[in-house]
């Protein structure tokens, strides 16, 4: 049997980091190409003595069908936690609780594209939300980013220069891959013209709750007066990852189409987790477990920036984050990455090429990332002395 | 701001049965409507047992992020057992975890159709499905049910008629809403036709374990020895709905494309639960489980079979389901099915007429569907006087 598949999914390939994760299994390797939450941030204990309380209390809501929008209690519990402390959600809003946050880009693409409608995004980008918007066949076009963040003339440049243009999706907190964060300023000049062209922008925010240095910028979202922002959260990095948890705050029709997408995808997301969420929400300590992760992820970021501080050649550019999970490297023009990366894989580092973000992956890239969530601190400390010794041998 | 949605999703509308369910939230109403499975079910008792289990021994596992072909061990579990117990799965076969079977339709969509590529169904089938192949705009073609399940040569005609049809979708076992079971000289000549026009099977099997009488009927893909069935199974029924999982065996290039299509969609399946399941397996008695909740459905089924036989007009159809969830009942043609159903819910019984099932909505079904499994035993008994009242009234 020949087996032909469709326009939209024939051409998608595995993505290059999945082949490099493979080697993450291997407990040889350090693991600075993952992307992986740190361990020791999930909330075990209480997260077990939830689980035990739901099914001596309550267990069937927690293993019956539930409704696609969602649980409604931790609907509510998400209403009033992002308007109290983000200013997230007006009148004309509604939430939608998803299985992890790439559903949000999967619904988001699945009701507002067309084949062929254009997606504007940062380059680089998650790789995991391209290949999604690739598996619409929508037409992907890259904007660059500076130093702080998309540069917004040529993101008015591509809408102008586009057609059918249906969203701009970035990444503005901490952002996959490059760990920057784009200033209010920035922010506040995307939404006006994403609104003076009636472009509607999809705010992914994994890691916006891992600040740990700096002043907390305002969401795309917290401006939104105009209903132009969908908005996307996540439990993976506050909670657990594994439980596959995330949620979606947008205008009432675009949650309403989302809802009838989400019934044709995976009906409703694990109901025990989010029974699990609400109560962690409601009845424990929520904020105390942000601050514990923020602070895991604080002392680890230090200690990767110190051994790159210690070991990197100091041509070396390193972007220093102020949250979430990445520290991006942009080495000397015209560096062989792919080299570079082989070699650091030989001493048993495994790190992720600039270039598998690129929209256009034909275009150059002379930048790794580093993730210091997914490694011990240990590894930490030894793996950046190992690759400031490769970078070293490499740019010699 | 005026929102505008793409093609395949426009059309697309919240489920009539959406609309029924909600009377279902009230516990006055008797839910005949309703598919849930039966929450005494489910193995509370159990499933506390290896969560704890699970926390107290190797939480991270369950936490964290995990690949999207599923969790390794469950794979093993489910091609050991679907082999041994069904004669599933084949060298050139693999298997994949879903979060729920509705995420087998949604793959197996969204890798094999373009839009406007034709889905042949029965008609009438699961409402469900049939919206998540619409949600990617393919042509849906009805073949009409016989007491046997789908007309065979109404089936090869409607493959000769049509063009570019992608694959046939089929409950060949205690389907919904009918509950008719097609033997297994049907199955064969389904799978030749298939096999002489190049046409894939979907063989959708949620209900298959829930036999509680006659014999069983080897699935369709326990004999296909061409590679061109994609079979989907679940753990709704035999385990618990509300978690989300089920798994789809099919030939490595289709499996490839799914994982690499929920890669874009959820990633992976909510681990904890995949762990569960495989403990569930490994460490205690699944088959015992399995056969407790044959036995509560069998159990079930009788008590609304012998209110129909004790209650209902002579002229009433009743379909004698083996298995599942539901009992079909077909009135006398020209019965009012609308007026029908507003009169049972008058009486606080809510039923689902068939047309909410039909391919083509504008055609005319003269039948109701009712679901045993969510009624406790006495609202069945007690909805069965009351409906066999109302139909009385309504076919004087």
């Amino acid at each position: 049997m020949n087996y032909t598949f469709s326009d939209k999914i024939n051409p998608l390939k595995p993505s290059a980091i999945r082949e490099i994760l493979k080697y993450a299994s291997n407990p040889d390797i350090i693991p600075f190409a993952a992307g992986n939450p740190a361990s020791e941030s999930f909330p075990v204990e209480i997260m077990a003595k939830i689980s035990a309380d739901i099914y001596a209390t309550d267990p069937i809501p927690a293993l019956q069908y539930g409704i696609s929008e969602g649980y409604a209690p931790l609907i509510a519990d998400l209403k009033a936690r992002n308007k109290a402390l983000f200013n997230i959600g007006r009148d004309f809003d509604d939430t939608v609780i998803l299985s992890g946050a790439t559903q949000g880009m999967d619904l988001t693409t699945k009701i507002l594209c067309n084949e062929g409608d254009v997606v504007i995004c940062e380059s680089p980008s998650f790789i995991g939300s391209l290949n999604v918007f690739r598996s619409y066949n929508t037409k992907l076009v890259g904007v660059p980013m500076d130093d702080d963040g998309m540069n917004i003339e040529a993101l008015e440049a591509a809408i102008k220069a586009n057609k059918n243009v249906r969203f701009v999706y970035t990444i503005p907190t901490f952002q996959n891959p490059s760990g920057k964060t784009m200033p209010l300023h920035k922010r506040r000049a995307m939404y006006e013209i994403c609104k003076k062209y009636g472009v509607i922008i999809l705010e992914d925010n994994p890691y916006g709750e891992l600040r740990f240095a700096g002043e907390d910028v305002p969401t795309i979202k917290s401006f939104d007066e105009d209903g132009i922002v969908i908005y996307v959260g996540s439990f993976s990095k506050t909670l657990s990852s594994g439980i596959r948890l995330g949620f979606c705050v947008a205008p009432k029709p675009i949650i309403a189409k989302m809802t009838v997408a989400k019934q044709c995808s995976d009906v409703h997301t694990n109901m025990f987790f989010q029974i699990l969420a609400h109560k962690f929400i409601t009845e424990y300590d929520f904020e105390a477990q942000v601050k514990k992760v923020q602070s895991i992820y604080g002392r680890k970021s230090r200690l990767m920036l110190d051994g790159a501080k210690a070991h990197f050649d100091s041509r070396v550019k390193v972007i220093t984050p102020e949250g979430g999970l990445f520290v991006w490297c942009e080495m000397p023009e015209g560096t062989d990455i792919d080299r570079l990366t082989r070699a650091a894989l030989e001493k048993k580092v495994a790190v992720v090429p600039g270039s598998a973000f690129l929209v256009d992956t034909s275009d150059v890239s002379y930048a790794i990332r580093l993730n210091y969530s997914t490694p011990s601190d240990e590894q930490i400390v030894r793996g950046m002395e190992i690759l400031g010794s490769v970078i070293k041998e490499q740019l010699k």
